[in-house]
């Protein structure tokens, strides 16, 4: 936001006014002619009414950006994925890293749905950043996934990550994730935007919050029928302790100026089974529409990340803590 | 961790068995000789008994890290600061940026005692990026807030900037406050040290967990009486939509796993008001001791920080959610 | 590195003798006997032979990780593309943004051959990061491309988007690009690998050096014929002064130490034009194969970053300090 | 900068003007009338003239930043230290991590001066991130490395930690270090000001060119006679395999478009004798006025930062490729 000044203006009053609206100026700039003044005012503040901010004593023009992604900031807060409202009430996402077999995922299936989740995850393609890593069962788990959620009466989510999977993906999934790496796979993207399913977009391990809104826009202006977002931790300063830094902030943001849904991930965000708990609460505190967590009922023997991931009986304990009022054994009884 | 294996052992047992306990092997080395087999078990991980992993079978040695920061290691969950207990129950540490006037914060003071606040926070001596920036009005400020938060029975915590000024700070405040840019001043932690006054040390802007555990025991090994830490958001990956990175896993962390006292500061943490309510939230949620938030009567005048600072109405509105259990009017009538 | 220590060692003295050596020590573990003491000896350190360590008093064991990465460890320094070997001589790859035009491509082909380029780059397909930027003319552009360096006696370089596309990439390039925001498209340096072409693997913005490493893996055990690797600045605290951080620690260290081949590309590491000639004369210095420039005969109406480009004036300005020896003259006369 | 659109110009033209010129729009904004659109241009971009900006047709109006440190600014790109100007030829500054006996420095002094060093750099008060480290020698190590000094015809650099002991440190040294740690110390800055000496200023480790450019600010606003910058590596994604990212692009920046001295600390910057030889070059190729890298007779034997030290054979094999034309044996013979 750009707000030039009257001649004779009093600056100061003027930032006192922005101020007393929680808006910084960022940087002062002069013209060429004395008295030419433009104020940078920052993003870190509230959306606030340009017209208000025209109506302070002092201020001669105020201009607000032209956004990059209409589509996106059209959305809204809620995603019909399936018929469940993404973005209404708190939901839960769990389920196995890897689909391993017809009888783990219909058995977690079960469970999982008895405990109130709503999504379940499992990867059928996996993004594995060595080459000799397990690459998933590929299609025959689609399968194996989607006949158990059927049963469970659960939603699926899972990854595609290529474009030639992409149809085959749309077809078993009721929502179709673009993985972080994938976030900027511009090719990948246009591909799940034709599906026209719905999207889970999560967050490049580098990205800024502008440019996650850039690739779900590319994903609406290609077809989407909705994008919900998923921060799952990006890179930064760290010893080592938590894999990646769980940016909260962003999801806060997100939720409440941009009003968008925004799935958190704390599996993959911090990387550590014993701090999921605290971490789920603090995303859905901090304004997530949900958590995503990994669970498998034997984690030792997982294909993969089994060490984050909790045990049915974990998640069991957390579950009253996220959603206070569901009530499971209704859920079961459906 | 490393875990060196038996000759002959089953590797791949000895992984799931690490991966059921929530340890993710981070490298594998090898000896010279055949079967000398070492693996780098991470910290992404619970801590675990060591003699518990010596049982595994294919195990023949576990060696675990000698600490650094033994005194940090073992002071507890629990601060006492001038008789209120840190890390016990969450506390709400609030007031202006600067200190402005001795009505001001007199006035404020009583309004946050209503409330339920526990400790006054605000700034007589400011780390200011400019040169040009108001530096704060330094001793006198320092009088007026313990006045203020003896008549609204507050305890006050205020930052030290100088070695020189320490002894008067500590005269004054119940914990004394370093900054971020002064988290590696080892000659003020020093200082701060030989006060034996408890410190409230706040993060570095690139500081790794353990480098903040080292500061803190820089302040122990000096002669602090106790170490409260203070997360308030980091250096990362931004797009400018919030200041810094607030960095609740490691709050999780410090928390649940090294079971030390953190304070979260959400207003440096993202820089702007409208985030303030859901990142409290979070930050306790997540497993903070108390959340310290800027509060100022009028943000539009004042002296720093204006437009990150809450209103005591916007504070009133939060508290309920923050201390579910308070009971304010008991504790006006005190 | 692990090495654990004898009964009874000095460990002071294996200090020392590993310092000498320029290793660090980065942890001290210690086991459940007293007496057993692991040393985690870290990567800050020049490639040592395992067995003088071993040879040092008091030494035990010495062990070393085994490579994830082993194809491209065993790589070697130079690849040769179509006859030109990379990694051989300092070599300078030019040529616009995006391919705009057949006469447009021709031209400056013949200009930047004579010159004293090797590599002619340019875009037929463009990751952009919003869906609404000019993508890229696509095929056709291929062609243009391809007779344009056939004319000049240049190779071509660019970039394969999508894995639909990687068979007619690899049929005009001589090398193949992979972008940054795909340096862990998966599916894609698997389509790029079974093509056999050589492949220039940019650097991902959050990417650790292992991480490229591995993503190379991915080319090589797919069947690419070889991997350059290419930094272009990644993601970090930055005020906004230059675009990324140029990470010319990384290059020395895969040049001198891995000891394989590293292109630079200033264009996109900084994003200014101003500061295009300090910083590639710094990359080879700092021990890299060559540097990739973004040039354009009139910047001002470039299809896409324009504001980075040099012209064929200021390339030519620039190119004696790059290849002090080359003989333009005798290479415009081939 | 801000760049305002006359009513009906065509915005396509402008930008096209701005690329040919090396400016990048970052937003564009328009205000509340029809037709009112402003650009941010931005500092991706060589400094130009605003009045030829003003000239190009359709800009109605341009204005420029205030600069919040203007001493810094003008300061120039030759600062003089005892004589010695710091900025105008390629220096190297050399010595040891800690300063550990007089015999120590002064044997090491009259190396460093025969192979062609200026400045003699080494620690009396040391910066460690764990209070059990080696702290330094203090005063007395002062004393030592001033006599070393004068014998060798060399400048003293040595870092000043606490306030209380700038007196001291600027009596004993040419130039005041500054530390990364200490950058925004504010309290040290300015006594390090009201010393008068001038001032080698390290960048904070999470420092952004701007906040280094106001701890400069602090320094000259205070008293300093000069301020020579020093780049010593920031904090970044990183495996590990350097110890922090050494930013040759903020080098670039500020000696080409801010002209202004920067030293480079490789040994720092990267934590590896294997890299200090290309980096050093590449930082004199990026527009450094010098290195500083340690050196020690014996590195197994140093007391801190060790593996890290060059040998003076090692150095003395780097020389000549740093100062081409300097003639060491002249030098000797002062």
């Amino acid at each position: 936001v750009i707000v030039s000044l009257a001649l004779g203006a009093d600056a100061a009053a003027v930032r006192r006014e922005l101020a007393a609206r929680g808006l910084w100026i960022e940087a002062v700039e002069r013209g060429a002619q004395a008295g030419d003044v433009f104020l940078v005012v920052s993003s870190y503040s509230a959306a606030v009414d340009s017209a208000e901010i025209a109506g302070i004593p002092g201020v001669r023009t105020v201009s607000v950006p032209v956004s990059a992604h209409p589509r996106i900031d059209e959305q809204g807060p809620v995603v019909d994925v399936g018929g469940v409202p993404v973005g209404a009430n708190p939901l839960v996402f769990a389920g196995p890293c890897s689909v391993e077999s017809e009888e783990q995922i219909l058995r977690l299936a079960l469970r999982l749905s008895a405990l109130g989740v709503s999504f379940l995850r499992g990867g059928a393609f996996k993004p594995r950043t060595s080459p000799y890593s397990f690459q998933g069962h590929g299609e025959i788990a689609l399968g194996w996934m989607r006949r158990a959620a059927h049963a469970a009466r659960l939603k699926v989510v899972t990854e595609a990550m290529s474009e030639a999977d992409v149809p085959l993906v749309a077809e078993y999934a009721d929502l179709v994730q673009i993985g972080s790496r994938n976030m900027q796979n511009f090719a990948l993207l246009k591909a799940v935007g034709r599906s026209t399913r719905p999207a889970l977009l999560k967050r490049g391990m580098a990205a800024t919050v502008e440019e996650w809104l850039l690739a779900a826009e590319y994903l609406l202006s290609h077809g989407s029928r909705g994008v919900v977002l998923c921060e799952r931790g990006i890179r930064g300063i760290s010893g080592g302790e938590t894999r990646n830094l769980l940016d909260l902030g962003a999801v806060a943001l997100l939720s409440h100026v941009h009003r968008l849904p925004v799935i958190v991930d704390p599996s993959h965000g911090v990387g550590r089974r014993d701090l999921i708990a605290p971490l789920s609460r603090a995303a859905l505190a901090a304004g997530a529409a949900g958590v995503m967590i990994e669970v498998h009922e034997d984690p030792g023997n997982a294909l993969s990340d089994g060490p984050q991931a909790l045990s049915p009986e974990q998640l069991a304990a957390l579950m009253p803590s996220l959603l206070p009022s569901s009530t499971p054994s209704a859920q079961v009884s459906r």
